[in-house]
């Protein structure tokens, strides 16, 4: 193996630059290979300067740091690329042309570091004979096939860390406190920094929950002496029989929207209830900052377990966590089915035991 | 002395419990004086159960925690309490029934710990005869005659961790970040955590802004090579010309408000510059969690120096911070005139000096 | 299932109040189960006012807190616990009186929460007929059957946050800064720490090193134009050929010892270097304060496991992760062989791959 | 203006990089001047490639980061620098060197942050001619003329959450924890840490100390049922009637020694009354690591007010904070007596009144 490239698309996670460093120091030390980086997901491509060697010296110092010295922001799916054309917006598909530089640079291997969307066009390019490799990376949790990535463990400290914050606050002015978290479709950090944080009602995206199950939770610890609650809510939480609340097209883009599920919580509960709401919408303070040990160590092996299957060959396929060991699995199979909070699983029964309310 | 009371009131601050666990062990162990607590500020005086004694036990292990163990969370001012009355909301001033259960309970100093408005009251009291000791909290440092208080180190720190982690998504996504922070009035905690967490532009109350202005600095910022932008908005800046956006009545209770000053500026800079921003507000977080060092040493200093304020009959007075110096000063003066940042000042100059713009 | 009792023992570990309130919530409210706390380890059965109910509201709010509401400082193993008669210290065996205490008291389970130690007597007393469940804790992560256990997650953040700290100091001053980790016998935390902290060299127990070794590596950062190095050393690592430099009998109780193998390490490699050398010994810092968002999460799952296996009647199990899943294996499986860091596993491969040396 | 240099000596403290980075932005987007940074302290003067040119692109990202990029590990001071000549240390005045070297540069200012050595090297060769200006620097708070410097708050929070980390510990198994601070002459750190850490003793230089008062304490604790306690101990400690037990020369060179004051004390006490204690040496950690908001917000006012006091030709002077302002005086004033903690002063007091004893 002589040259391979990286590239991270989506939304940023903390752990990305552990995955880049570790893909060049094991591709540099441990295979004598050069490796490129790729700016802004696969735009850098299609862009002068875009595509860069990447040197022991370009990641010094970057693995305690949150980001991507890539960046992410690509314009989007290369395969269905918006344009704007004599005023008009159309949709082209220029992934014959990133094959194309990809070939001319003689890669061995493309590393690509993404959510969903990234990957999918990756197992796409892949098909066309672009020899490509996967490391997931969803701060939601929501990728099949891994059991967590890098950037989860991270988020759910920011949330568990918001709660205990808001925790002092509900108590010394009998509130309720509501935290919208991220998970549009999995409520994983959701539940688990809800649990860890101590949170007496959770809503997810994954069990419909009614206005009046809450405000039956919240008065049920009122007569019992406890003048506050706190809910944790995931951004796609919904209430029983209404469509989803929330929804965004592409790669992972989150946008933490005023006036969400949070803020809706914070009114009807507020209302049915009788009792004063705030609401605090953490939003992408979820995805900055410097990763957790977890989140470092992860990447890491992530990173270099990468590197390993590339110099085996291993393409059109993903690293990924299972128990204890890196596996590689292959992309369609990581890609069939996302992955969801068990409504009947052990996680929520847990939950439950402890006297927390889904709401439901 | 023999015996004293003390009550906090307001919005919570970090280092609420130092104060209530100084004042309950220096009055213990070096006065020989015993220590009720009054639940929910001044309501405690009025309510059954409301006024108990604060033993060595009762503020073990406090002094780390956020919040405060005597609630803070009152009806609203003893001199114009509403209350509903046949179907209809009237003011009453009960504040002599508070009076005579302070005389009542034989008690030799109060001891208030509050901003503003809770100060207030504790003036007007002292005026009715009852021995007031002032305390001041704002996490804003909107009070005069004390340098700082506890709660604003805590604050500006959350407030920094918050620009920081904002600052990798903001680099990897090419984006303007907005971060809405504390301060409807005073723009300390966004000018001072502005500039340690590296923000770009800084809006503040005492300093009217132009949407055109922010848009300048965002674009002169992009022809340098840099496609990002970190603004630090605090919730009552305003635009030139308008009045302030935000008002609140009462004694600090702070909302975060969706759809603030935050959104405003995210919505007309996004479309005046033509790129992509996102707004996070604070909002409560900033008032939670465990307190600095600082925040929990100074507490414990002015809970102390309220005791000895006490013994010597310093009635009427507040503690304060001035320079490395614990004094005292009468609460009028305290009140007269609330602290604002000096536009001309040294802080805002050094801003200035290293290319902040403050939208001027 | 009307009774059960908790305990913990050995050393404390970030997540044991969250067992404890798990074990009681879960027992209260999903069983409508009364729960003992038992104090100091199975010390309290012998001892007036060792066991005690523990009902919702001595649980409240200890969830984010360290250390243990029980205590664990126990006088050792009741098999074979040491005391002094007539001047002379002679080793007796309290069982049978701690089995005949847990039968008078009429249990119908005991959930004993504690390390190799503990759990070695926890599984001794089920075969004398107490009904035990065991809950698996142990800092260093050296309990077989379980892939990680609560605190271990702690202990490395706070591990992986010094070499943050130290690295910057290294950096400035052109130095060799060693730091020593808990793992007397076992190196996971020194391994994951080390890798996602940067350090350059990693010692543990399982790799026995050489001091030149260690300065070839430096000597080597030197020529490249690093003048620094770091290197994480677990307390029980040991050169080449020497018998384990530290060793202490009985469970899990950890001493930092000044002049253990980070200072030993200190001394040989700044003499055999040539360079300026600092080590810092973390200590109990890496026992203490509030667990990671990953560890409130596990030890919650944890208690409420070990109440649905005492409820189904598994007794002589201990609760276990394996993969995603909260699984039971037999005490005895999980005691028959302690866990190391395999030499030549996937870990070791990919800080090696990345250039770290251990000192082999 | 057009040109000035800034150096970096002693230690290394969390805030250097962001006077740097003020001094840089001040200097080139105020003045349009140039700064050159010295490698090294004032070696860099001396040795070729020691004088670099800083842009606005050397600065960028570092504000949230501890150490100096600038390095700060000169072979001493150059009026006294050893040199090993014919196989003897002999000591040389390299100082006409020095100024000759910066007459050469064409600086019309050099900015020199440093604690006590550094600044009397400033000072001496201010008064050959060079025109420097000093910003003070130093952990230890032990300069007078300022109330405070960048670093120390950084520094009380690391202990202070040390000390918060060992409380769990020590309550979990009835012992005495010894937690060792840096602090050779001045007690600010372990007096500021262990009040608002909530220790039991503390033990300064500024106060000898005897170790049957502080088994006093530690029995008294007992009597009331707390099983356990907390000490903070300065390094620079030292029992009643012996010389200090610690001294280095230099410039604020801090080893962490393993056997120091807190171990003799463990030991002392752990025999005197017969209880189990635990050393923790916190040593480099306090020097490490992101700046807190407070000492970002410092370093840089400072940095700033330094370019300021150049353009108006403040030679020989020290900038310095004072109540909320800042401030300069002579070089000579401020290194005239060094600051100690008062020990009839009101934070001393404060502590005795909460019942913290100081073993005198």
């Amino acid at each position: 193996m002589k040259r391979l490239a990286v590239l991270t698309g989506g939304g940023d996670a903390p752990g990305l630059n552990a995955v880049i460093r570790a893909v060049v120091k094991t591709a540099g030390l441990q295979y004598q290979a050069e490796v490129l980086g790729v700016r802004d997901g696969f735009d850098g491509f299609l862009e002068p300067g875009g595509v860069f060697p990447l040197t022991l010296d370009s990641v010094r110092g970057i693995l305690p740091r949150g980001g991507t010295i890539l960046g992410t922001a690509s314009r989007g799916n290369p395969f269905a690329r918006k344009i704007v054309r004599e005023g008009k917006t159309i949709v082209v598909d220029v992934s014959e042309d990133v094959a194309t530089s990809i070939r001319s640079l003689n890669l061995e291997a493309l590393i690509v570091v993404g959510g969903d969307g990234t990957l999918h066009i990756a197992e796409e390019l892949y098909r066309k004979g672009v020899p490509t490799i996967g490391v997931p990376k969803t701060i939601d949790n929501d990728i099949s096939g891994t059991e967590v990535t890098f950037g989860f463990d991270t988020a759910l400290n920011v949330a568990m860390d918001a709660l205990d914050r808001l925790h002092t606050t509900a108590e010394a002015h009998h509130r309720v406190m509501i935290l919208e978290l991220m998970g549009r479709d999995a409520g994983f950090i959701t539940l688990e920094a809800g649990v860890a944080g101590g949170a007496d009602v959770i809503l997810i995206p994954e069990i419909p929950f009614r206005f009046e199950s809450i405000c039956e939770k919240v008065r049920e610890r009122m007569e019992r002496g406890s003048s506050f609650s706190m809910i944790a809510a995931a951004e796609g939480a919904r209430p029983v029989g209404e469509r989803q609340v929330y929804r965004m097209g592409g790669d992972e883009v989150y946008t933490p929207r005023l006036g969400g599920i949070g803020q809706v919580v914070a009114e009807q509960v507020g209302e049915a209830c009788g009792i004063e709401t705030r609401v605090t919408v953490l939003g992408h303070l979820q995805r900055g900052g410097s990763p957790t040990a977890f989140d470092r160590w992860l990447a890491t092996r992530f990173g270099a377990a990468a590197v390993r299957l590339a110099a085996e060959g291993g393409f059109g396929r993903m690293v990924a966590l299972q128990g204890a060991h890196i596996v590689n699995i292959a992309l369609t199979e990581a890609l069939a089915v996302p992955k969801r909070v068990d409504p009947h699983g052990e996680g929520v029964a847990t939950a439950r035991g402890l006297g927390i309310s889904f709401g439901d």
